[in-house]
Order: structure tokens, then sequence, then C-alpha cells
């Protein structure tokens, strides 16, 4: 038995699902857990898993990165959101041609408590970031990114998004870590 | 004696003249530390100081709070200087009038380490974001802050800057704090 800390209920039945297609059973841990200030995905998520120091919990966290800013909002994306929102980031870009951007997405599992011993994975989408806020599926900044590949964004198609999710790789990546090991 | 964890130089000399103002001696303690992300910077400042952990230790953390922008940057005044800088907030101004802003700083003392007793303290300037980036000295957001009651940025008149600022505010708090305590 696997089990996935997050307060997100969406984010679990996506986990879940890949899981079983694996023959893993997965269950919930509906905790928050505290989360450092760091300049990568992967640093925040080494360290909050390790002060979970629960055996065989993985966490996932994401974020936005933008080239022509430097990675912003990267580490700090849901901050971003709540604050300046798509509009925001539609505003920084102004006048920047470069769109390019990525969703990142990082898997921290821990394997063993003491030492403890940590397995990351990471699932990543690239894309462009959209001169105007486009659809309504989806949440985040879903309505400003279109994938590599596509014309529309992710929250006007939301089927290229199940299929493409930066989230469903690294969960993927970890089901399969956790197949072949057994 | 008494300490000042900080990595810079230039705060700490600020923070030793005003506790020998106070007949109080200061050492500092050059180390990084670890900081959580939480919505406040009270928050993070009294994680950070229960977990350094030493009795007599202080630490101090400062943001810009845009009033118009739901208080971004905020918390992550660092990060979003890094990436977007000035010319990044000027841009998710453009176009809107309310211009109020402060820069606030927060001190957390540990006074004893167990059970931990933290006091805080809290430096407050208000003021405005300019139009565009003016000046020279000083550093971050200083050349896009125009405090209350002047028409200059903070980094077009650092001896202003040096009068009002929020972090000599916050620590001359502290100082009168501990003189009193004795």
């Amino acid at each position: 038995m696997f089990y996935f800390q997050t307060t997100n209920k969406h984010k679990f039945k996506e986990a879940k699902e890949i899981f079983e297609k694996h023959g893993l059973e997965l269950e919930r841990i509906p905790e928050k857990y505290r989360e450092i200030q760091a300049s990568s995905l992967e640093e925040v998520a080494i360290e909050s898993i390790k002060e979970i120091g629960k055996k065989n919990v993985f966490i996932e966290d994401a974020g936005l990165f933008i080239k022509a800013l430097k990675g912003f909002p990267g580490v700090y994306s849901s901050y971003v959101e709540k604050t300046i929102g798509n509009g925001g980031i539609l505003k920084l870009m102004q006048g920047i041609e470069e769109r390019d951007a990525k969703f990142v997405s990082i898997v921290a599992f821990l394997e063993e408590v003491s030492p403890p011993k940590v397995k990351v994975f990471k699932g990543v989408v690239k894309g462009n970031i959209s001169y105007e806020v486009r659809g309504k599926e989806g949440f985040g900044f879903d309505p400003i990114f279109i994938p590599q590949g596509y014309n529309k964004t992710f929250a006007e198609d939301i089927n290229i998004k199940m299929r493409l999710s930066h989230r469903k790789k690294s969960i993927e990546k970890l089901a399969r870590y956790l197949r072949h090991r057994r």
C-alpha cells in the first residue's frame, strides 16, 4: 500500500487511477505539510517529504516556468496565482515575443525513513503563453497555457490537458518505478 | 550579548549601530537558515527562529506589499526581485491608479528556547509605487518606492530611506524592548 499526501481530491483521484492501472493500491493522507522556500521544486519537495518522514508516502508539487521571466512564477506559482493571477502574467508578457513556458510536476517519494531515501520523478509539458485568457476548464494557469503542437489552451480543451499532463507524467513514472521494484 | 543571524553585512551594520545607541552588544551569525512558505512574514520568521533554536538570537525579514496587487510581491519579494524585478512590478502597475504600497520588516527574537518564546517586532513605511524606475542608491525595490510625504524614491535620496527605514523601526523596537527588559 502506498500513500499520497495531498489536500487536493482531484489530484488524488488522478493518481489513484494511474496506480490502479499498474496494479498498485493508493490511499490519501488529506493533511497539509510544511514547505520551505527554495529555488527549485525538487528542493522544496525533498525537504518536505523528509519532514513528513513516513515510509511509502509521496507528495507532488507543480509550477509554471516562463523563460522570458527567468522562470517566474516557478516555485511560487500558487502564491502568484492568488495575487496577480493570469491577468498579471499576461501583463508581464506584454510586448514580449518569446512566449516559451513549461509546466513542471515533481513527485517525491519516501522509500526509506532512516536514513531517508527519497526518489524524485519529474513530469514536464512544454508550451507557450497565450496572448489572452482563453477557456473555462481546468484551473490555475490553464487558460493562458498552449501546449506545444496545439493551438488551444489547456482550459479550452481539457482532454488535451488530461493526455499531456505534467502531473500525469511524474506520477506515471513513480508508479512504473514501484511496479518494477517489486 | 545578542546575536543577529544574517548573511547581509549591511543589515548587520545598521542593527549594530542601533543596539550600541541603546548600550547593547550585538554580534553577527553569518549563516543561512531555512525559511518556510507561508502567507505572512511573521509566520515565516517565527518558524525560522524556532528552528534556529538558539537563545538571544534574532532574524529579520522584509517585503514590499502592493495594495492593488493583493499584497504581491509580499513574502516572496526577494524571489520576485530576482526574476521580474522593478520592471516587472511597473508593468503590473500599468494603468492602475491606486499606487499604495508599504515596506514591512519583521524581527523575530528567541527569548527562551524550551518551550520556545518568540518576540516579534514590526516596522512599516507607507508609500506609493512610482511610474518609472528612479535613482541609483539603495537596492531591491528602492528605485520604485516613494515614501508618503515625499516625492523622491528611496533610491533617489538614501538619507530619507535611512531615516524612515522599516528595518530601522523593527530593530529599534527590539533594542528598546531588550533595554527595558534588563
